[in-house]
């Protein structure tokens, strides 16, 4: 059977507000200047931007309003319209609400109706799970372009009233890593010129018998009088088995596509500095890097749009890039391969 | 393009706990003997199961609990092992925790490791859709057998502690026509005697310009402090609109299939005074009709599994059958026909 191939044709992402350094956040949170350059040095996540102002606790982004506005920069990058799209598959750990799925409220706020939607509940590998669902859509034949949307935002998840006395270093350091944001990228089974080829999208659980390595809530009415911690983070499990599992997916990604070399590598982005031992343990000497999380801090489901951003206008004829995402909640591995064909 | 038939071989579904009847919810929350009496006759839904123990609060189940069961059913039913699935797509509105997405603490549970995995933030459609994403990754030709997983759990929403005397019957209405349950499916490209060849899949967003009909609110730490409503329903614009779209649902799925009459009709399944204004709207008078809610309460992403579980084994060769599921937070039109091949 012969499917279609998949074509890439732009990615577009938003963020919300102006960035806010270590020293600001060490500010607002109670660290002092030697936080701030411990953070800038040892987790080597300089920014990122919040959809809730700190000063003002206002809520200034909802994710739909994130990924509405990264949605339609991938589809201004494409030179298509929102009649164009006749599926939209997005993923998400942080929806506005349960019900309506926050999908639902992009679309309409884009004016797409009578076409099928998916929201993927997931954490690091999102953007991996949402492009693949989408590529299998338009493999299919039965629809020809598709919009894929990534996002997070943490304003429930960030009580701007607790007393940051009572937080540890070891719970600052998740804080520090995590930023607001959503992209997007547009698919389809007709190329442009500007496209590459989706060779490959990879999606492995690799969970069983492991413990979460990391948790998050959500409270119901029934939750409230004893509320559990909303987030919990096992950062040694995840400092072991990210490397390896991301050595992994991309073993059986170049062993399955049978590539010896890639031109560009988008590698995991927990920080500045996990990317950084990632990076050395992937192995490929030859690839050129394209990481953004020192500036971005990890968005979640929004990041590896961001680094597609960057690569799409990079890539020349015959370039071969793969993108690696973990997700350390219940672990599972993701994987993208990308072709540069005239 | 030929694309391979996905067959549906089985399905298997799990309740909590025994029914739970409208004289009894009334007795829990106060109201009468009357109360009941109207439930019964004016909502037509008589039992529903919940999760936690209405007497102590215990959860007695966890959505994993409930969708691991179903699972293990459908399998049995299929006679088939959990090495035999090659990808999982499970449909929910109330995931136990963010992250890890349920179905990964599912899949753990069951020992199923190096799949793909994908949950969809889903409602009263979620069912169709995870058929339908699972369908499409099986006519891929990448994966031969899929575990579809749909279920609902009312757990985290229902405050024990709430004063009924503070409920207008308006309030109690949602409350009698929720349950909670966990239905699975599984298909695959290979037929079983007992399978049916699942001929389409439709999912049309149905929500331009229109307000939500059901919202469902998650809170975190931030909201504690002032949570919003946490369910809010406009059962004016369901009880208008949900007909009209089930009616328009099944007009496209006949007309695409160039199918003029089916044996079965699964409808939508509200309540079960809503399931009958609907089938009359349908018009299908020679359709057999497969109704649960009035003993399982609406179920939410679980409720078609219950419908197919007592559809498979009355189908005969040449049987045709249509499912519609309608959802009303952001409306999204669902429908899915099968037809058994010997």
């Amino acid at each position: 059977m012969d499917l279609p191939d998949v074509h890439l044709l732009s990615s577009g992402t938003a963020l919300p507000g102006a960035p806010i350094s270590n020293a600001e956040l060490a500010e607002r949170f109670g660290g002092d200047a030697l936080f701030a350059e411990w953070a800038d040095t040892f987790v080597g996540t300089r920014n990122r931007h919040f959809s809730v102002d700190l000063a003002t606790a206002e809520v200034r982004f909802r994710l739909a309003d994130l990924g509405r506005i990264a949605a339609e920069k991938a589809l201004d990058a494409a030179g298509l319209t929102t009649a164009d799209v006749d599926v939209i598959v997005m993923g998400t750990s942080s929806p506005d609400q349960l019900m309506p799925a926050t999908v639902n409220v992009i679309a309409d706020q884009l004016g797409i109706n009578n076409v099928p939607t998916y929201q993927l509940q997931s954490g690091c590998t999102g953007a991996v799970q949402a492009l693949d669902v989408a590529q299998q859509a338009l493999q299919t034949g039965r629809h020809r372009t598709a919009l894929v949307i990534g996002g997070d935002t943490c304003t429930k998840h960030l009580d701007l009233n607790l007393d940051p006395a009572k937080l540890s270093p070891s719970e600052l350091v998740p804080g520090l890593m995590f930023g607001d944001g959503a992209g997007a990228a547009v698919l389809s089974t007709t190329p442009t010129d500007g496209s590459a080829v989706l060779r490959k999208v990879l999606v492995r659980l690799t969970g069983l018998g492991r413990k979460p390595g990391h948790v998050v809530e959500w409270y119901g009415p029934a939750d409230l009088a004893d509320p559990p911690p909303s987030v919990g983070e096992d950062y040694k499990a995840i400092e072991e088995s990210v490397p390896t599992m991301a050595v992994e997916i991309l073993e059986e990604m170049l062993d399955d596509l049978d590539w010896k070399d890639v031109d560009y590598l988008l590698p995991p982005q927990l920080s500045g500095k996990m990317t950084d031992l990632i990076v050395k343990r992937l192995a490929l000497p030859d690839a050129q890097e394209v990481s953004v999380v020192a500036e971005t801090a990890n968005t979640g489901n929004a990041l590896p749009f961001f680094q597609l951003e960057r690569l799409l206008p990079r890539l020349t004829d015959q370039d071969r890039a793969v993108a690696i995402a973990v997700e350390s909640s219940k672990w599972i591995k993701g994987g993208l391969a990308l072709e540069k064909v005239s």
